[in-house]
């Protein structure tokens, strides 16, 4: 029986407020994988919300951590198999005092959902859910097998994702992989890509005297942020070059084809300054040289430092411990481990062997086939369920646990779906999705739960 | 008429309990400068224990701060005039909970007086006036000119002082300058001193976006902490070199006595790095270097530094903002304002235009020339006094507004006397002084008074 996406639509009217009272007891439930708060309660809600679908579902261990809610639904003999990716968990709410309302509580105003996890990705993940209840409720059996993975520790770099998936690499065989979404960009269009980069997350750390000290005792004894700022300082020079011993010659070179995708990609440069309230771009770089730095390049950036005292005023304090965070964005073919590795050993060179390093998360990067069945399904479910198509990233310039699941499986995945607009605050205080983008989501799945079991597996050459 | 020590000290006993009931009063009466309580009523009060000697005393303004208590006396033809300092504020309390006794309640417990101000600086202020009245009844006339002043914010970094001593440089003339006592060391012996590093304390700022992005844009979005932690490696090197454009040139060049001054200091070095737990000095020094650098050194000091997200775990962000506090340590010849200019020119010179740099708070340093008559005095004092030979520093590593008074008014100054010992925990709970310190210091006040007036005003060659 064809998909008929007029009782699917109605069946969503229908429901609206219930699917909107159940998206506010997902944000209203903390899930903060940063601190913990919330984890089980949370991965509890959303197993409760898979069997109410009928699904079969295991909170499934990971090493400790938050555990991977792993539901199966959908006919065990349909001839495809559709793996689906979200995460449960969201970013710290601080700062407290730049949220205008109460950040774990849903608030609807001016067309849109407030709420820490609104866009980041409670939203994606519960309206794909009902999306599936629509499906089931309006159009019957399920046309292919859904194996879903929904994990805890995404914005902790999926420590454990990652292992994870490896202990259970037997039953994750799949067709396809549907990934979280990427949103809409400023001109309303959904945005779509076939990988991403990797990351590797470090806390650096070096610790001087047991206490902080008066620091008129500076001139005999070693400071601390003295050592990691000068450390820090080699690992990258003021031109952006990344300084590592070796680290460049991991940067596998981009195809023609590459370069034309990136340079094709419609980038609101000109939105962005203003939104970011800065005058122009790093180095200098005009807008084409900064849309291919933004997709081709590995970063180390800060994402924080500390040490001593940081409040009014003055205190003449020697530190007793300095620390520091550098978030490492991977391309093809850099990894974790090897810009650990690499890091060490070309800080120990320079002497800085007081300094400790700390793998906190980390993830290789993904990269996907073209025209493979997911790409084809979400560029036609894109069509038919928004009339849009959809802009291809050939990958992402974000970091995701993809690898894990598609490059490592030989599943070929897509961010597919569209929930955040450019102004939904992701990791930022006021964190928001419109309340229409809601309902769209729910639209996009079903059209591609339809495209993807009815598609032809191989694209047919037209030449 | 020669000083008689005999009834000076005969007059100390019987007015034992006298002096120690006003010490009482001026505990009691709070001063805490940081938020103005008491300032007034303490000010009255100092002012009044000085009218009853029979000093000129005004309460003299301070662009709207707490007054300094001005006091003159002893003959206008004095043949000397003697400068004194102290000042009669105090630091907060807090943290209440720490304090044994009621931190504004003078306590005497085994052997020790307990009570805020009583080693900073209440009970070195009146014990001089005690001792300058057992001088006027014992022995008559005072053999100096005093010109004594007392401010009420040398605990908010004398923020008013250098204006108040500008204002009035016409009646500050003198001879030589008694500042505060720095105590008596781990062995009992007291620590007098010729001067302090000045200080320039520094907060520097560094603007990115609006607010924190995600870290996916590091590739083309200026990262404020990158550019402080570039900024900051330009002024240090690794071998802790200030490396500043022109800075060290306006370090002068120490003599020879003064190196032997300092090679001469004893120092607990092995008790430091037990206490501090680390095994061995900046760069590898050895103790005499490290005492060398200790005295001789200017420093730039990293007190606190702040960037980001600096919780647990991970957050991916690249921060809208970044900053440090600088400490800078200042010796002869250079200023605050020096430092400040000199800073400015070297991070412009480097396209660091983007880093805003604003003085908390800033003193000169001071220094007096070997073999002055207030140092002679201060030993000739101490061995008459207490049989002790003092610890001669050239000058301390630490910080204070002796140059507003004393270097810049061509005043020679010196740290002499003492109230407090190693544990008198000066600026936390439970500070105190020993019951007899608090009557020594009279009596070395007694013996300087009488040396300041009668040894010759120059150093007579003995070779």
């Amino acid at each position: 029986m064809a998909y008929q996406p007029s009782t699917f639509n109605a069946y969503l009217n229908e429901n609206r407020d219930r699917f909107l009272a159940e998206f506010a007891e997902f944000i209203g439930q903390p899930s903060v994988a940063a601190d913990g708060r919330g984890m089980l309660e949370m991965a509890d809600l959303v197993a409760r919300r898979f069997r109410e679908l009928g699904a079969e579902v295991t909170l499934s261990d990971t090493n400790g951590g938050p555990p991977v809610v792993y539901a199966e639904i959908g006919p065990a003999g349909a001839e495809r198999t559709l793996m689906i990716y979200n995460h449960y968990d969201v970013q710290p709410e601080d700062p407290l005092d730049l949220w205008e309302t109460p950040p774990f509580e849903m608030v609807i105003k001016d067309g849109k959902i407030f709420g820490r996890g609104t866009s980041d990705d409670k939203g994606e993940l519960l309206s794909r859910i009902q999306a599936v209840e629509a499906w089931l409720k309006t159009q019957g059996e399920l046309p292919v097998r859904i194996k879903w993975v929904v994990e805890g520790e995404e914005e902790i770099s999926s420590v454990n994702l990652h292992d994870w998936s490896a202990r259970h690499a037997d039953m994750l065989g799949a067709d396809g992989l549907l990934w979280e979404g990427a949103g809409y960009d400023e001109a309303g269009r959904p945005n779509f890509g076939l990988g991403c980069k990797g990351i590797a997350f470090f806390e650096l750390r070096c610790q001087g005297p047991s206490h902080d000290l008066h620091s008129s005792f500076a001139p005999f004894v070693t400071n601390p942020a003295w050592r990691l700022v000068w450390a820090l300082s080699t690992l990258k020079d003021q031109d952006e070059t990344i300084t590592i011993d070796g680290y460049l010659d991991h940067v596998a070179p981009l195809t023609a084809d590459e370069w034309a995708a990136i340079d094709a990609l419609p980038m609101e440069f000109e939105a962005m300054r203003e939104r970011w309230g800065i005058s122009g771009w790093l180095t200098g770089a005009d807008d084409f040289h900064a849309r291919r730095r933004y997709i081709s390049e590995p970063t180390i950036t800060i994402s924080g430092i500390h040490a001593g005292y940081t409040g009014e005023g003055s205190k003449t304090v020697l530190p007793a411990e300095a620390m520091v965070k550098l978030d490492f964005r991977l391309v093809p073919d850099l990894t974790p481990e090897l810009a650990q590795d690499l890091l060490r050993q070309h800080l120990d060179r320079r002497g800085f062997t007081d300094i400790s390093i700390t793998l906190l998360g980390g993830e290789a990067p993904a990269k996907s086939p073209l025209g493979s069945l997911v790409e084809r399904a979400a560029v036609a479910a894109s069509q038919d369920a928004w009339q849009k198509t959809p802009v291809m990233f050939p990958w992402f310039a974000g970091s995701g646990p993809m690898h894990s699941l598609s490059t490592r499986l030989g599943i070929p995945g897509i961010f597919a779906g569209a929930t955040w607009h450019p102004n939904a605050r992701a990791h930022s205080p006021n964190e928001n999705i419109y309340v229409e983008d809601y309902f769209r989501s729910m639209q996009f799945m079903g059209a591609f739960l339809d495209r993807f079991a009815s598609l032809p597996a191989e694209v047919i050459d037209s030449a």
